[in-house]
């Protein structure tokens, strides 16, 4: 095989077909509601007129666009409605990749696992720079492994998989060095709704011709299933963006879009609060079990996760089916997500199982 | 701009910006109503429990696979359920162009305008058989253009622009060809259900590892907004096709494969019947005006457009966008479709003011 298969549909297919009760803690599935104007809005558009069953515009239904704009602070015309951050991370390294100016594709290690796989396809090269289990990224280190051959560094913030959310300096130091070496940073924001810790900073607060920024209403509106997602380019590179998501996907799912402009529109703060709040408890709950433990672990300053480190016990594929099989819980294995997390396994809080996941996993690591 | 922006987009907006009434015959959405079903698939998603909101199966949701494999006699693993039929045939290229088999594209000329910016998207080379304005293809032409550096051979039956529907000789020689150069012919199958000759022939019915089959729900149940397509690859090249799918999209929209699904169990043939015999009318209306504005043009055997040819006006953007002020009727240049089509225009019958803009254009260019 050519492309790297994610390990989450291994992982959770194992899961599924154990002998008995797991605990899914695999993938990044929020669990709790999405709002109830998401859930109207798709009952509206079931009565619309047939003429809006047909193509949207393809970058997307110009309310949707607007809406992003406004909440951005950006011209309309810089925003890409796509298939989900998925396509809007492959729409922003196939133009940080096709500007002639170098090949190379500065990760992070940890890292992402469906970065390495993009960047490979699109005829890029992958170059990591070591963040560390904390997963705070030294911009010196970037600095050093850029150069003029750095097409695009590619960050997430709040982070998958160790939680980190990069500080504003970090963010204005990684647009300086894309800008030194005529780079694109390609910043991952789909986590911004849940900065636990109140430091989060949008590449978007520095204003630059080297930054592209991705986000998705999979996580924020718990909808991972209805692929909506934006990037914002620069104006230099949008109509070439747009001109790949046209001729990839011609447009995105438009049921889908109307319930989330629907959901944008009405949805009060308390519903992402709430959520926010949720997760809080959880990293308590969840660590308090791992301490019990005795495992080594960090402690998210946003997104979903933690990494996880067992005495004995390196997050191997192997170990995660015999965490599955023997202990009732299904996590990742840490080498998804690079060199660095391969002692480490990945869990994700996303179900209302969390403290009992824990309870479990005190009770055999004890 | 590295990437060829088809026209439409172009033209649409310049209809739409007109100071007066225009019949839009630009682009292929049907203006007939979506089954009801599809409808009351979408009401029910909306009151589902939040997990049936997450990401779906990255290849499509298990019942919509099993629904398309036993609708088109192939087993369910070789199906991915992909963003539209535009996805499906992107994923195809990229197959077909990444075995180190080859990098020439064949394709028709006249073309479906997507082919050729995709194949050079992937990489590939565009070579042309002519296949004139009837749309009928010589495989003796493509089989003196094919060699080994063929990657792929691209073909759409029934045919968008011509109209033609290959007979199953065509079908099967072209199948042949592609495997005497280890070449993927790509059949894309959008408008099978629009075959208003009684002739379509798929490729499926010709059993080979060097064919891949697309579609889409689209134009079937007059949803070109929802983007749910497929291709049917052959074993060896699912998987890969599968990773590709992934790395760009994650998944399809599951709110739409969800409605999709209802519409196919739960549709009776009357529905697609009752949609043939509405294009069949209007052919007949919109031919029969053309005879009186002494056009020259192709009656279709299936899809939804007629390629139209008046005296001393070639399809020119600037004759398109004329005809749009003086004439009220909106179609697209002929050159959008490649050299052949260049004196012509194309219709799209996809409006109920058909027979109204074919009496426009006999008057204007009586």
């Amino acid at each position: 095989m050519e492309y790297e298969t994610p390990l989450f549909f291994h992982v959770m297919a194992y899961a599924a077909e154990a002998d008995r009760d797991v605990v899914d803690m695999v993938s990044g599935n929020p669990d709790w509601e999405p709002p109830e104007a998401l859930r109207q809005g798709l009952r509206e558009y079931a009565d619309f007129d047939a003429d809006r069953f047909q193509y949207p515009p393809s970058e997307g239904i110009r309310e949707l666009r607007a809406e992003i704009a406004a909440r951005r602070g950006v011209d309309v015309e810089r925003v890409v409605v796509t298939n989900g951050a998925g396509e809007a991370n492959y729409l922003a390294m196939a133009r940080a990749l096709e500007r002639d100016a170098g090949s190379e594709v500065i990760l992070t290690d940890p890292v992402y696992s469906y970065y390495p796989g993009k960047a490979t396809m699109l005829g890029g090269t992958p170059r990591y720079v070591s963040a560390g289990t904390d997963g705070q990224l030294d911009p010196a280190d970037v600095r050093a492994l850029a150069s003029d051959e750095t097409a695009a560094i590619v960050v997430n913030t709040p982070n998958n998989p160790t939680g980190a959310v990069y500080p504003e300096s970090t963010v204005r130091e990684l647009v300086a060095i894309a800008e030194a070496h005529d780079a694109i940073l390609v910043a991952d924001e789909v986590y911004d709704h849940y900065d636990l810790s109140g430091t989060f900073s949008s590449a978007l607060s520095v204003d630059s011709d080297h930054r592209i920024v991705t986000n998705a209403f999979s996580k924020s509106l718990a909808i991972t299933g209805f692929r909506v997602g934006y990037g914002i380019f620069p104006p230099h590179l949008v109509e070439d963006a747009k001109s790949r998501h046209m001729l990839v996907n011609v447009a995105g799912s438009r049921p889908a879009q109307y319930a989330v402009l629907c959901a944008l529109r009405e949805t009060e703060p308390s519903y992402y609060e709430a959520n926010r709040e949720l997760l809080r408890e959880r990293v308590d709950s969840f660590t308090d079990a791992l301490d019990r433990a005795g495992a080594a672990y960090t402690r998210p300053d946003g997104a979903f996760y933690v990494l996880a480190r067992f005495d004995g016990y390196p997050g191997t594929l192997e170990n995660v089916e015999r965490l599955i099989d023997e202990a009732g819980v299904a996590g990742m294995p840490g080498a998804a997500f690079g060199e660095t997390c391969e002692p480490w396994l990945r869990f994700a809080l996303v179900t209302p199982r969390a403290e009992e996941a824990a309870d479990r996993l005190a009770a055999y690591f004890a």
